[in-house]
């Protein structure tokens, strides 16, 4: 249980908010896969700490860089490590934390479970964590793009009560990333800016909703049974700190369909076999099916507020707790990325798994 | 990938809607605890066809029966292996299948992925294998009520748009058990059934909304990062067939909230520390904080309904088919016993893997 | 920990010596496989009790069924379970045994540490288990044989202190079943025979080698670090019953050389790249080389002998046993099925891994 | 497949022979056991190149840092991150390896296998990916020190053909660092030293045995069928390099005996159940007795060699390699504290599970 993830495309992260750095180990890349560390980088810095007026002021360069694993520009089979030094880190800010649970952080079940715990930034419950990865899913990235034109794209739909309008199709890059809240629609976008900034400047936090859009993947990608393709994608983004909740596809809202309004029947488009609708979301029977696979990710406002908050300290006393350190008023638009990140290595997992198992014995040698 | 489940308590399900048999293997469970075949055979009953006259009329008794790891009424810690077998199979209801591909089902899926599938009742991909689930997860049930006094219940909170008033606390079984659709709320459940027959005289479906919620769960449970307790939750709910969504404690509406009103901020009543509300639903940091659990899953209207459906056959062709079968036109009432299965196999393997990693070592023998 | 073997062709078997049978669930095997109970069942028949006049008289017929997975005679790519049942169980001569030690038996440590066993046979510790392995290995068998013409012979090289001549090359089939005892060498194999017959009458038993040799492996098969070839092959062979050891190409004597006598230089014949010498045993930095694999593996004297001994029961009590039940006065002749069953697994398991990693990704499409 | 060792005690070894470093992340390590990081560079001192003038002239100091997981000299229950850089790397002396494939290496295998490697060193086929498992390896020691009194001492016994004299009980280590071949008996460790040099004056080297002996082991560690803690054992020692042989217990000698000579009776010593002889090495069904383990492991005869030899280059053209670089004429006395480490590995993860499975249900809850 625990830092490791993946079954094929393993990765195995390490490191603390606080603690001198923070990375992953990757077991099981395939090899000649050519990496640069700038590809790494690029990814990295959509999730830095520091790169707007709406994140935190921490200032990290979060620059990577391969231990291992990489030779001569290229993937060598072997463990890929890559490392990130913790550069500005301020523990002090957290000496109050030591003694106090900040409500609704890991402070109080870390403590309880493990009875010790690196308290200074939340130590391994900091989404510092998830530098490692992003780190990996760049490489993930760019695999599944070139085996099969695989494009991942997250961006926020919904910051507090405010809605983007439905996004038809998958948004470019460009159109993510053209403002700091990752809307790809911009007045939109403006509005939800607004919006952090009005609770960031009351001390006060809010959250929202991340949407993943997917196309390219072939159909096959998935398992019967444990391993559906939804339910690691819904185990990997309930993995995300701060997240309350996933849908694919229709969702909550589609439960209110009827058997008739809801299924997506089948068509032979210019010689392929599609689906009208998509209310399944690209998954039928746990297996992709060709079409955009798309689902939701719920996040919950950011537990540090800069107010004070009734808490108790180690000793059960009742006290009280002012947030101190340097936070996202809202975490999803740097969450953006790692939603990618996430999506882009349990496909990479299953397609993997997929060349493991169904593309690796051709029929026709048996006859 | 596939067909596996759990780290510690590992459980191995096979068979098929119209195969030989169904079944699972247990591999970890711990010794010398009491189980009979009739306290698995009770959980099945629950999730038995043909139970009431809003379920599919296939009559399966589904006997269950120990064929090792079972010995003189207890287990021996090693492989548990639990077999049914199935009696009322009727394939050819499925001759059509065989050639054409039903809406919102496997079959494409299956058959583009592996290039050959048991087309009779959808074989693998039935929701007959949950059969090996619910009898796992009896005794995982069993044996976290003894060792941590852990109760799950789950219960119909919607079906269609017919919605159940919140319910306070924890359900009794008798409560969920009193009537057909496993609402604990009788009025509600009166109207839920009329609606799900509504439909069925139609031939159609309907779908709806799941509630589980567990108490007795100790602090501590869950683990970071990746094996974070609702994170494995849901994978495990997203697993099962014609789940749409999960959400956690506060969930998607929760979203709406800004950090001050959604936080729980912690007090100590009468020497024990709990949290004044329960947004995080039980979850903080991946770990369980003591407070109850409680969650939500999404399942979609049945796929099969019994009217004319335009699809493509195996060569791609466009055609038309009706359902056939024997089908539960509302997949609900019968998911309620297998909700509670899976959730009772995440809990047990942290609740293991606990004891494997935080409870072994006591830290008084290092000084 | 214990029941389930390999990682991406996964065996998890089950059941007892006397319990309501045996069996074995296979997941991630390949789909479209063809296969027949008839396939299964001849490596089965190697395996069986009471095939010739030096194995135990206990009378089964093992005869295997699929339960799942395999659809008009080929495999659908979900799992494979296949069950046989115990027929010819007699409990009841074991009855002193549940409340004595066998010496060298498992009875003493399944009792401490389970606190509770099945004494029937040795119940789970008992050699029937096998069965399961050979089953699956009989379907691992087959796909290798398919997709890189892997063949893999073993036999029995030494009984007691009777050894064969070394074989040059890989002994047929036909010449290793020629005799009762599995020994290619005609001469060898009488005497084997005799020694045998010789040490049962006086209610003794024997050990010895079997040796395995496979040829065909492409160059490739095995990971650096932890998944070594020749470390799976050690795991396996090290968890058949009765096995104290195992050595790979030059063993324990090619220690005994120096560097310069003991390396394998490489040789271009015939534009491939091969060595002059085998000392490495077709594994160089746990990765195949393409020359033949061979290892051996050591087989103790079968713990039960039906001469009175000295030994404790449950209670501590100093007492006496005589063996009693029937079994096999030297249990090579049966193994030599299952360890072939076994070098497969972990063969196979290599190969599906080689096709995840390595032979996913074509370098080209990155240009 | 490949880098990650362990199932509750996890480990995943990272870096290469002359890249930036080499490290290790553990995941799953019980929290709050006291851990300096000179308990951690005392074993790979006894690791380190250059420690005597028997081994490697590489001058690396092998300096570990943690960079995760201790907080306040106290594991913290989350991955243990520990780092050494590689401080004496001469890649240079590398060059003629990048097309010359060295004999009994991994080159050829390597290449052929991922058509691209750090060609330097050796990457990571290196000795020294050791370090991380020896860093893991202390830990390991010291909880299990803790929690059981278990003390594992490995010794060289044989070098080429100089075999010490079988040592009675298990050597101090105290003992077994007197002399720079870790050979408990003096007078022989006089002779291997002497034979070793010999060798590496002519440019050669040998081979040999280490015996690894451990007590302290509680009855119970181990699993029946696939993960017997001898098979668990014999992957760990095969996964080393230059490893060609694991036998426990009697071994390969004992298959001499008949079942009457080699069966350990039973036997209440002052109350406790114990073996007379211990021929089964401590393990019976694959769990400890509780009597002494012991084990022995082959190693090959280094395959560097200063001696021309012929071999192939990449193009597979006929040519010759003069070994250059760095290396040990013996790898077995830094081989000792590796093999020691490997075993506390395999042994903590089969405590660790233990205590989730079988120590985790008090059977008197149920009552």
């Amino acid at each position: 249980m625990g830092s490791i993830f993946g079954k094929y495309f393993r990765i195995s992260t390490w490191g603390e908010s606080h603690g001198g750095g923070i990375g992953v180990v990757i077991d099981g890349c395939p090899p000649q896969v050519p990496i640069t560390i700038e590809e790494i980088q690029a990814e990295l810095d959509r999730r830095k700490p520091g790169q707007s007026d709406i994140s935190t002021p921490r200032k990290e360069a979060d620059q990577a860089r391969f231990v291992s694993g990489v030779f001569e520009g290229k993937t060598i089979g072997t463990p890929i490590a890559i490392c990130v030094d913790n550069k500005d880190a301020r523990p002090s800010a957290y000496d109050e934390m030591k003694v106090k649970f900040r409500p609704s952080h890991a402070d109080f079940t870390y403590q309880t479970k493990y009875g010790h715990r690196n308290h200074e930034g939340g130590g391994r419950s900091s989404a510092r964590e998830t530098i490692g990865r992003v780190a990996a899913g760049a490489i993930a990235k760019k695999i599944l793009k070139a085996v099969s034109g695989i494009e991942i794209r997250a961006f926020v739909t919904r910051i507090h009560n405010i809605e983007a309008p439905f996004f038809e199709g998958v948004p470019t890059l460009h159109q993510v990333e053209a403002n700091s809240v990752r809307c790809p629609d911009p007045e939109t976008a403006t509005k939800m800016i607004a919006r952090i900034k009005d609770y960031r400047s009351k001390g006060d936090s809010v959250g929202g909703l991340i949407q993943c859009k997917v196309k390219g993947v072939p159909v096959g990608l998935g398992d019967p049974v444990f391993d559906r393709l939804e339910a690691n994608l819904a185990k990997a983004m309930l993995s995300l700190p701060a997240t309350k909740g996933f849908e694919i596809g229709s969702g909550f809202e589609g439960t209110k369909l009827c058997g008739s309004e809801h299924n997506d029947t089948f068509d032979n488009i210019n010689g392929e076999v599609k689906t009208r609708s998509n209310r399944s979301g690209g998954v039928q029977g746990g297996i992709s099916n060709g079409e955009e696979i798309y689902f939701n990710v719920a996040f919950k406002p950011t537990a540090t507020i800069l107010q004070k908050q009734k808490t108790v300290d180690l000793e059960g006393n009742d006290t009280q707790l002012i947030g101190r350190g340097r936070h996202d008023p809202c975490v999803l638009p740097r969450a953006v990325p790692i939603v990618e990140a996430m999506t882009a290595l349990v496909l990479l997992d299953h397609w993997m798994a997929d060349q493991s198992q169904c593309k690796s014995v051709d029929p026709a040698i048996f006859s």
